[in-house]
Formats: structure tokens, C-alpha cells, sequence
């Protein structure tokens, strides 16, 4: 799913900087990459191993309560608060429906095309079992995969390269406050369902699980604000929520939305988007995500039960179903849970080897398939070697099953097994991960040979690991589960044999449960949200103790070894992510040294030519402004009176709002919320606007637009309290001042993630403009 | 449960302020009681419709980060960090372990207890059923139940009054960062197990889950802060967690391990005290809170397998336990939706009638049975009431069924029916709530006639209304599933007649549940963490869908005529109780307006005779004072350098901090962050402290004990800004400057609690000094 692959995706697109700009954040593993960019780079970059970039902007969850803002919540009755609060329920009720039929479209989609090919593929083995033609087979089986991949790689790479992968680093980082370019817009989401529809269907090893995380959210993003810039139609609805803060929420829901469709799991969905994202938890929000996630899993149940010729019967309530499993035959025992935590903690081994095969995988592929022609290539080819690899371990492998009366396999393939047998290693590879990972959950004991279950797991693992950061879109849920569940299954075979107990060699589907979530929780180290997730897409809260002591043992034993798939590719991505808390030994820092000075501030009535001035400065590209009030003497820092954002002071300069320096009682063009909102939020650059040499003297007054009452801390304020402030209110500047209130300096984003807990305590990255 | 006639013990002792003083707190009805009021304070109270007690305390969640702290900080390297997070991780598990190990006590001594009780009532029913003097039946009942509850009133009201009710509302005050006198005391912990073992004992309306909440968080209390102040025993052990913010995270998991081992319920516990409590989720946390309720759940469960002699067979995870739900034939369809729904309104209405109904009780209660005798007066009249009202329904219902071979009463009554056969109203009343509950979900159609579900749902209503506020310790929540379970399964039968289906009439106990959800959901109005619970307590994910409707109908409806049970509840006790947001139309406040102002502030060095006495001036009872540095000019404020608490001033003053005027560079006694400690959290009063003359004359310097950087805001700051401030860090003290840095106000917690929205927009509570 090539997040990284896509590094020149999330900071900016390709064709903005060009293909032949090295990769730098690529630069983890030593001296041939140092060499590398001292090369290109020799100054800027002094030490390369680090590196935090700066192309990154902060989304702003502090609002901006100037005098336009105030005036207008004044005038704002309760009556109208109460109606923005129904506005809230109905946006969310539409970003759950919204998310729900998507999640029906690729569901159904991807069920018809898959099965076009299986029917196909399986008519021509048929036919040339007895010829003795397989390799043909084999070549239109892996034609077809190719086929597929190709077009989902090619609309991904050429068109939005922000849909590739899975979505969820890119989630994670905004709902943390960073601004990933381009990843909520329409386009992004018409790429994202077809990449997935096509590299599912295209037989790779992957989910169509974690892009719904991504979809909710471009749907929520787009409902909320009542307009889609992409289309050019605005709805003129719902223009109160035009804000980074309010449009957070919705994405939170659309988030949560999303995990519902996506494992029927909306208390999972919940937590998902509140483990990911909130830092403050409010329970109407945390209600109203609930309620999103709850529309989203009705709505495709609903339609799903329809399509299924079963109206009322709502029994698929996600795209992923575990099935059924049957609480009788399938309560543990006490003496199992050592059992499940040597799983957990094998889960978490595997899970720290897959990450680090991905990483160093990624880090070659940011270095050499960085061109899009090559991604789509290299995603072909990767559709073609697991068409190959599954085909070979089909045909070599001669474990044939008798063909029960009840049998659940779609297409079950004799090959040159006798009648009325099917081989069972085509019920691993000739079918959509989903199901393998059903079957393997769910056949009886005995339907799987120990050396098929041991091969299957071995290939389908590291073909996951090859296929997570191509340039398709794709989630690493369902392949992580079906490795897990394989060698789950195994190991409970394995331990039935050992230890001769009926009981375990009964319920070989309870291993592969376990086995799953280990692998799951080894590769992605969610906590609670992902024991949720299992439980409620497992339908039985019977699991719930062994699968929160799997998971707990999977991420402590793997994050001894190294990080989370997705916090890996946000790494690698340079993204100034901030954590939840600072670094414990953090505290001998106070803010006066990681803040950033000096300040470039303005004067609360500015002339226009300076501010035109500042902010196009292309080497500073500074966001927020203190303003001061006016100090005689030049040097001395100015007290803080307020603060201003680049997009505010675009706005007016847009408008015009200047007054003349000889008479500035002169009447101002009165500016509204509104103005501010329509611009919101793609503000257009300070090139786009033109002012001309009578304008740059006049004057502008800064004073009704700025935020009057900024947060502030103390030069002497420790590191960990400034970031427990500026994390738990979502800010995006803070501001630092002495004790006559004058500003000494500005803490932003960068600032605050630049520091954090190495191998031998606290380190600080480098800053990079990339 | 007595929460409100408890007024008098949630502010401070019954025997400290007398029985004679007017509780001021039930004033919400009225001229008669207007008059009171006046008669007694006529000065103080000049609207006395909505108070606000100035007695409540706020805990402090923001470390004070003064020097002593930074140095430690600074000297503890990576190592002492993480065997701090290990330390945690250590009293989170032994939270969980003794939390499990008292809910396992009271689960055994309950069942015990009401064994013996039910036995010798049975045998004397059966006794005289054919002689006709049943009489002798009822009183011997009556008796035994009045003599169980009285020696668990007399418990409550005599030792620790704090310990009656559930103790739910208190927690969430606790968690919400205000001090509720001794409630997380050792001996609060004894009485209310033992209460709460009494009570159920005595056949009560109530139920023994909600106190675990309570017992939970004592353990919490205790354990993480390594020594009992009332045993007098300190382990040494855990010092470091000795302060507020600590202490609350702790009794979150506590609270959360009280949750997960009352219902079964881990993911429950946790998202309950989420949404009670924690302001700011921070993911460690979180997981730890989860480990605490994992293993709470655990060691109910294993020990309760021992006890049932069933070792290893894990299927009691909580003390309630819906039973096992088959899945397949409680499949709900689409068309039962809309019923669902009516179900939940029906719940939103019955739940407003109990909470309006208890709310007038509770103002009777606080008005006229203050006293411990009253009191227990009471309990033994409902007690003995509860066994009466239960007798007569027994016997004049003839509500016979047959005995089949696979019955799951224990004690079924014969009575008057032929041999074979059984009183089916007495397996509604003859058990402990827990099991009639169970039996409403899981009898077989038919079980129940609809008059007796009727009667008996009359009954036990208005008997649960009477009995919650009772001063014994008991919860509410099994009564309220018990009144919906029957009323749900009325609902269900007169469903199946009127729309003559048989998918209905098959499944009353479907409608049982959704029936008990709804009364429940519109009794205490939870939201998410309630649907967790039912769905983890039903063990069944099928129901999530259809709970979550009903909550969130109950909760909609029930929020139209009255708040939540626990809400009024600390309303009635004018608990400065905040919110998550400020008032929506607040925005034209600002902190000016709302700040408490002038303030008593300190200098760097001051005088130790002015600390004293200020300390000493009880008109005030400052707990916070802003420290700055020293103006010339007499009335100007001066500039805030730092701000110190009582708490710690008080330690310097028993330490002797001073130096003398003359010679400043004079040996200080070093005091350590260890001092301050040791005396957390209760600290001694001023009175206690002997100051001479002489050391009066000497001179304290604060620099190194106040907090040198405390969260400041400028006057004009909007208060939905203030409040966004203060919630998010869980503040006590925020500092209202001048744009000079120089402190005009102080805002604390009742400055902000003080606004709420009323039906006609903002409200301000008016203080009082009760």
C-alpha cells in the first residue's frame, strides 16, 4: 500500500517537486544513503539519520476567537446553538450512511469481479487437469491478476498517489493535527474505492478493510462542510463548521464510521478514532461518533442483506465477518492462557520481523521506484508472483480433502485429487483473502494438513510484506490475519499432538483466532480499540480475556524490537507527529530553548507593504504572527496583544481591507466570518494576490481580526508542561513570553516533536525543508 | 442508597456541624421552604433557588512544577522512569486483584446469607401453607429482612454515612477533580462492603454492582499511594505517586476494575471511566485502566470457580450475569426496529418518572430524616415493606406453572398450587434481583403470566424509587434492569398478541433485555460505556445494534423532562459539578466577569505573621495564592511571578522554613519533595500549627516551593475559553492577568461551575457556605 513509496505524496505531490528530488527521509540506514544526500544536499542537512520535515503544516484546533467570531456567537441564540447541535446529528448520520453504502459498493464489486476471475480461472484448470496445459492456467490466472493491479495502480500513481495504502498513517496524522495535503478530497476518495475494488480483485495479498478508515473520513470531510471544492458546488449549508476544529470531529466520525462498515464494529470504531486522534474526550462528541459509526454499520447491512436477496435479515453487519462461533465448543481454559500468551508474544516477534522487512523494503523503494511507471510495474509484477506463488503451492502441494455434503468452499478445485475430493490448499490461495480467513476460523479439524498450513503462512507472509507499500490502495488487516490465523491453526495442531489433549485438537479455529490477533497485534499494536475490533467482529465477548492478554504480550514483546507498522511509515515520512506525552526525561528543557525566536511579529495597525513583505517570504513561510503593541524603541520585543494567521491576513489582504494612513477613521470594508469561511480552506497564496505600490502604504488594522487572547507560557515553563498544554487544547501556536508579557518567542508543532526517547534517552531530530 | 440524605456526610461529618443545621441543599421547592431558609440565614442566602456549595474542594491536577520537583525530575534518569511505569503497571494489577477479590467476597457472602434466609422462609411457608397460619410466614420474613438491613444501616449511619448509595456519583465527582470528604478511605471501603452484603441480604430493591464502582476506587486509593493513613501503616512504597494527578489516574483504573468485576464487563470498565471522568485520554493510561479491569474480571472469575468447585471453567466473569443468550433464535429483524425504538421512549419516560419521583423523596429525606436513628428507621421499614408487598403479591397471585424436569428456580414455592407445580409471581420476588433478572431473560415463553409482569413491575418501581437514597449502600442498577425486564417482557407478550406473530411471541426474553436497557439507559442516562456493559454482560455482539438504539432513544427522551439519576443527585448537593463545555451561550463573558477578584497574593519573601494570618482568616479559606514580586506603589497589583498552595505553605510553616530578616543568606532547613509528601493529602490545619511571636517577625522565601509558571489568561478571554483551559488540564487555580502581567483575579473551580444553561439560556448559581 506504498505509504512511503508515496513520501512524495503525502508532502507534496510528485509533479510539484519533480522526480529526480532524492528522497530524504529514506535516510535511516547509514553511510552509502550520507553520502547520498551530502551529495545533493551538503548544507542543509548536517546529520541525516533524523530528520523531522517541515513541509508539514499544523491544522489549527484552537479557535480563533477575534471579534468577528465573538460578535457572532453573541448574537447567536440558544435556540440556534441548539439547532447547530441537530445540524451536528444529521451530518453524522449522513457520513455514517454515506460510509456504509461505499463499503456495499466495493464489497459488492469486489464480489463480483473476484468471482468472474475464480470461475474463470478454475473452468480453464478444470479443462486442462487432464490435458496436462497448466501453464496456461497459470498464465491467464496471473494475466488477470496483473490486469487488474495495473489499472488500480495506474489510477493511484498517476492520479492521486495519496490513495495508495491503506490510510490510516495519513488518518492518524491528521486526526494528530498535522495537514497532509490533498488527503480529504473527493478525488482522493473516487481513487481510493477503485485502487482497492481493482488490487483486491486483482488477488493481491490485501484487505479492502483499512481504506474504509480512509473513505469515512473523505466522506466526513466532505459532508461536513457542505460543499466540495473539487466539484465547484457549494451547498451553502453548513458553513458554521467550516474550521479545522469542527471538520477534526466530523473526520473523527467519518474515522470511526469507517472501522464500523469495515469489521460491523462500532464501539471498535469509536475507540479507533479516539485512541488515534481525540485528545480531549467530550462525551457529546464521543456520542455522536458512536452514532456515525452505528448508521455506517446498519447501512451497509441493510443494503447487503438486499443485495443478498434477504431483506431483514441483517446478519453482515461489516465487510469482514468472522462467522460464527459457537460458545459451547469454544470456551478456553485456565491452562490454555499460557498457551495464548507464548502466541501473543510469537505474534509479536513475527510482527516486529514484518515491519522490519517493510521498513527496509520502503526505504529501498523511496530510493529507486520513486517514478510512477515503475511503481505500476512493480505492482504488476507483485500481482503476477502471487498468482505464480499460489499456483505453484497449489499444484505441489497433494493434500487432498474428501468434498463434504456441507462443504463452505466457493471453489473447491479437484486438481489431481480423485473424485469427490478437493485440494485443500486451493481453499487457502483460490479465494478472497476474506474467506481463506473464514475457513481457516471455522472447517473442522482435520480439514488442513500441518505442512500446508506451515508453507501457506511462510508465502502468504512475506508476499504481505512485499505487497504493504506498493502504489495501490490496500489495508494490511486481512493479510496480517490470515498469516496469524494460518500459523494459529498450526500451532494448535501442533500442540494438540504434543500435548495429546482432545479438548485443544477439537477447536483448532480458537488457535487460529488467537493466532490472528497476535499477528495483527504484533504488525499494528493497536491496544484497546483493536481487542474491540476482534470481539465485536467475532460476535462473542467469550474472547474478549484472551484476546486483550494476546494482544497486550503481541505489542509489549514487539515493541522491544521495533515500532508499529504505522507509526514506522509516518516516521519515514517525517511527519512531526506528536505523542501522547513528552519525553519523561524531558523536563531539564524549558520553552525558552525549544522555542523558536526571533519572533516575526506585527503591529496591531501594520502597513500593508510589510505584511506583504513577510508573508512572502518564501524562507520563513511563518503561519501565525504575534501582534504587539507598538514599541519606540526598535529592538525591544513588543507585548503580546494578539495573534494572527497567514490564512486571516490573506483574507484581508484579498479584500482589501486597508485604511489610509492620513485618515484612518476612514470607513473599512466590513469584513464577516463569512469571508473567512468561503476561503476555507484552500486560502490562495500570497502570489495570487495583487497589491499594488499606493496599497502597500496604507495601512491595515489588525485589531478585529486577530485573536485577542492567545495562550501564553513563561520563558521558564518545563518542556512537558508547555506540550501537555499545547497537546491537550490541539494548538497550533504558542506563544512565549517574559514577564512584562513581550514576546521572546513562538513554540510550534516542529518545535515540540523534534524531541523524543531514543535507545539512550532523549534525542532531537533535525529539521528538514522537504 | 442515601446519597442526598447524605448531604450532610458528602460535605463533611454529620457530628461536625450538628444535626440542628437546616440542610441547605433542599431548597429547590419552593415558599414553605423559602422561609426556612430566611428564618435561619436570613443574610447569606438571598436567592436560594439554585446554590452552589462553596464546601467542596477541587483536587489538583496540575503538578506543581516548582523547583524541588524540576530537580528531581532532572536527577531521575531513563531507568527510574520506566521502573515508575512499571510501578503502575504493578498497582494497576494489584488493583484489579483485590478489587476481583472483594467483589468475589461479597458475591459469596450475599449468596450465602440470602441462602439461609430464603431456606428457613421456604420451609416455614411450606410449613403452614397447609395449616393456614401464614401470618407467621409473612412476619418471620419481614423480620429477618428488617434485622439484615438495620445492622447494615446502623453500619452506614453511625460509622460512615459517606459510605450509603452507590457510591457512583461521588466517584464521578472525584473523577470530575472535586474532593468529596472521605471517600476513598479505608473505612469508608469496610462499612460499605459490609452494607452492601446486609442489604442485598435483606431482600432490598437493590443490587451489589454499583458499590463495587465505589469499592473499586477505595482499593485504587489505597494501594497506590503504599500505606493506609486509618491503619496507620506506611509501607514506604509507591512515594512517588503521592499527589493528585497520580492518585486520580489510579482511582480511574479502580473505578474501571469496579465496572469490569460487577458485570463482566473489562471494555465497559474502561469506557465507563472515560466518560465519568478522564479529561484528557492519554493511550498508556488507558491500556493500564484496562489491565486493572482484566484482572479484576479474572480474579472474580477464577475465584468464584473455585468456590463453585469448578476450577478452571471461566464463566462468571462478573457478579451479574445475563446468562447465555443463543444467538440463533434472537436474531432481531428489521421490523422489530421501530419497536425498539418505542421501547427506548417508554424507558425515557418511566426512567424521568423514578428520577422525578426520587428527587422529591430525596428533598423530604434531606428535609425531615437527618438523623442516624431516622434513618435507619427508614431502611428497616422498607425492608420490612419490601418483604410485605412481596408476601401479599405471592399470595394473592394463583399464577401456577408446572414444574418441568429442567427448572432453574432455586426456591420454588408450591404454595397454593397443585403438587407439580409452582408460584411463577414468586420467582419474580422469592430470589435475589440478580436471578429474577436472569429469569425474565431466559424463561421459556409462557412462563409469566402478563398480570403478574404487570403488578410485580408496579411494585418494584415504586419500591426501588423508595428505597435509592436509603442510607444503606446498594446500587441501582439491577432494580432498574429488573423493572424493564419486566415491563420489556409485558411488552413483548402484548406485542405478539397484537401483531399474532410467533417470531415475537417466541422470544419474550429478547424483549426482557431491550426492555431492561431502556429503564436502565433512562435511570442513569450512559451512553456509550452502558451499551458496552449490557453488550459484554449479555456476551452476545448481536445486541450492540439494537442496546445502543434504546440508549440513546432513553436518553433523548429522558433528558427532555429531567436529568440523569447521578445528576440530580449531585446537583441536590450543590457540588460545583463541570461540565464538558461551557454553556453554549456563554461566549459574552469573559474572565473579568467571572474571576473571583481581589486576591490575596503573597510576595517572593514574605513575612511569616501574614502568612498565618491569612492562612488563619477562615472568612476566606483561600487554598490558592498567586506569588509576586514586590510593588512600590501600595494598591497596584503586582506582577505574578509563581503561585503556591495552602497544602504547601502549611508544610513550610511546620517545618519552620524561615530566615531571618536581618541576615537573609541564613541557613535554610532544606526541606525535600519527601516532606511534602509524607504530609499528602492530609494536611494539617493552620490551627494546628504554633507560630511564636518572634518567628512571626521572620520572613519566608516561596521561590523555591511555588510553582513558577502557572497557566495564565488575560482578562478579556472568552469564558468558553477559560473553561476549555481549566477542563482540558483539570486546573485549580488559573491566574487572570493584565496585559502587564500583573494578577487581577483568580479563577477556580466554582467561578466556572457557577454558569450552566437553565431553560431560558444562562443561569448563574447563586454560592453558598454550606
Amino acid at each position: 500500500m506504498a505509504n512511503i513509496a508515496k513520501k512524495v505524496s503525502w508532502s507534496g505531490r510528485g509533479d510539484d517537486r519533480g522526480e529526480s528530488t532524492p528522497l530524504l527521509n529514506g535516510t535511516e540506514d547509514g553511510k552509502y544513503n550520507r553520502q547520498d544526500i551530502v551529495r545533493s544536499r551538503p548544507k542543509e542537512i548536517p546529520h541525516n539519520e533524523k530528520l523531522l520535515s517541515l513541509k508539514f503544516e499544523s491544522l489549527d484546533y484552537d479557535n480563533s476567537e477575534n471579534q468577528l467570531f465573538l460578535e457572532e456567537e453573541r448574537r447567536m441564540s440558544h435556540m440556534s446553538f441548539r439547532c447547530l447541535e441537530i445540524n451536528r446529528w444529521v451530518i453524522c448520520g449522513l457520513i455514517g450512511f454515506f460510509t456504509g453504502l461505499i463499503a456495499c459498493m466495493i464489497d459488492i464489486a469486489v464480489e463480483r469481479l473476484a468471482g468472474y476471475k475464480y470461475f474463470a480461472v478454475k473452468q480453464n484448470i478444470e479443462k486442462f487437469t487432464e490435458f496436462g496445459g497448466l501453464s496456461i492456467s497459470l498464465i491467464l490466472w496471473a494475466v488477470l491478476n496483473s490486469a487488474f493491479v495495473m489499472v488500480g495502480a495506474i489510477a493511484v500513481a498517476f492520479i492521486e498517489p495519496i490513495a495508495a495504502g491503506s490510510g490510516i498513517p495519513q488518518i492518524k496524522c491528521y486526526l494528530n493535527g498535522v495537514k497532509i495535503p490533498r488527503v480529504v478530497r473527493l478525488k482522493t476518495l473516487v481513487v481510493k474505492v477503485f485502487g482497492v475494488i481493482c488490487s483486491v480483485a486483482g488477488g493481491l495479498a490485501v484487505g479492502k478493510e483499512g481504506p474504509m478508515i480512509h473513505s469515512g473520513a473523505v466522506v466526513a470531510a466532505g459532508v461536513s462542510q457542505g460543499r466540495s471544492t473539487s466539484l465547484k458546488k457549494d451547498f451553502k449549508m453548513f458553513e458554521y463548521f467550516r474550521r479545522d476544529t469542527e471538520k477534526r470531529d466530523f473526520v473523527s466520525a467519518g474515522a470511526a464510521a469507517g472501522v464500523s462498515a469495515a469489521f460491523g464494529a462500532p464501539v471498535g470504531g469509536v475507540l479507533f478514532s479516539l485512541e488515534e486522534g481525540a485528545s480531549f474526550w467530550n462525551q457529546m462528541l464521543t456520542w455522536r461518533i458512536f452514532f456515525a459509526s452505528m448508521v455506517s454499520s446498519f447501512t451497509l447491512n441493510f443494503f447487503l442483506s438486499i443485495y443478498h436477496e434477504k431483506p431483514g435479515d441483517l446478519s453482515s453487519p461489516g465487510l469482514i465477518n468472522f462467522g460464527r462461533f459457537d460458545t459451547d465448543s469454544l470456551q478456553y481454559n485456565l491452562y490454555e492462557i499460557p498457551l495464548f500468551i507464548i502466541m501473543g508474544a510469537l505474534g509479536g516477534i513475527l510482527g516486529a520481523l514484518f515491519n522490519l522487512l517493510n521498513n527496509w523494503l520502503t526505504i529501498f523503494r523511496i530510493r529507486y521506484i520513486h517514478r510512477p511507471c515503475l511503481q505500476v510495474m512493480e505492482a504488476m509484477l507483485v500481482a503476477a508472483v502471487t498468482a505464480t506463488v499460489s499456483f505453484a503451492m497449489i499444484y505441489f502441494s497433494n493434500d487432498c480433502k474428501p468434498l463434504g455434503q456441507d462443504h463452505t468452499e466457493e471453489y473447491p478445485l479437484q486438481l489431481f485429487c480423485a473424485d469427490g475430493e478437493y485440494n485443500s490448499m486451493a481453499t487457502a490461495f483460490f479465494n478472497t483473502p476474506e474467506r481463506s480467513v473464514r475457513s481457516l476460523f471455522h472447517n473442522p479439524p482435520g480439514t488442513y494438513n500441518p505442512v500446508t498450513l506451515g508453507v501457506f503462512a511462510l508465502a502468504y507472509f512475506l508476499l504481505a510484506v512485499w505487497t504493504y507499500g506498493l502504489t495501490v490502495s490496500a489495508g494490511v488487516f486481512i493479510p496480517s490475519l490470515l498469516i496469524g490465523a494460518a500459523w494459529g491453526r498450526l500451532f494448535g495442531i501442533l500442540m494438540s499432538v504434543i500435548a495429546r489433549s482432545s479438548s485443544i485438537s477439537a477447536n483448532p479455529g480458537k488457535y487460529a483466532l488467537i493466532g490472528a490477533a497476535a499477528q495483527l497485534g504484533g504488525i499494528v499494536r493497536m491496544t484497546l480499540s483493536l481487542t474491540v475490533i476482534l470481539v465485536e467482529a467475532t460476535g462473542n465477548v467469550t474472547y474478549g480475556f484472551p484476546i486483550m492478554l494476546v494482544l497486550m504480550t503481541a505489542k509489549i514483546v514487539g515493541d522491544y524490537f521495533v515500532e508499529g507498522l504505522y507509526d514506522i511509515h509516518i516516521k519515514l515520512q517525517s511527519v512531526p507527529f506528536l505523542h501522547w506525552e513528552a519525553p519523561a526525561t524531558s523536563h531539564w528543557l524549558t520553552a525558552r530553548e525549544v522555542m523558536s525566536s526571533p519572533v516575526t511579529c506585527f503591529n496591531r495597525v501594520e502597513k500593508v507593504g510589510t505584511i506583504v513583505d513577510v508573508l512572502s517570504n518564501t524562507s520563513t513561510n511563518h503561519n501565525g504572527f504575534p501582534v504587539v503593541t507598538h514599541t519606540t524603541v526598535h529592538d525591544e520585543p513588543g507585548k503580546i496583544c494578539g495573534l494572527i494567521l497567514r490564512s486571516q491576513l490573506i483574507v484581508l489582504l484579498k479584500h482589501k481591507v486597508f485604511v489610509e494612513r492620513a485618515s484612518s477613521r476612514l470607513i473599512q470594508r466590513k469584513l464577516q466570518l463569512k469571508d473567512f469561511r468561503d476561503a476555507y480552506p484552500r486560502f490562495p497564496p500570497i502570489q495570487s494576490i495583487h497589491v499594488s505600490q499606493d496599497e502597500r502604504e496604507c495601512m491595515m488594522d489588525l485589531t478585529e481580526f486577530m485573536n485577542p487572547t492567545p495562550y501564553t507560557v513563561p520563558q521558564e515553563t518545563s518542556l512537558p508542561r508547555v506540550f501537555k498544554l499545547f497537546r491537550a487544547l490541539g494548538l497550533r501556536h504558542l506563544v512565549v513570553v517574559d514577564n512584562e508579557n513581550r514576546v521572546v518567542g513562538l513554540v510550534t508543532r516542529k518545535d515540540l516533536a523534534r524531541y523524543h526517547m531514543g535507545k539512550d534517552g532523549l534525542e532531537e531530530l533535525h529539521l528538514a525543508q522537504m
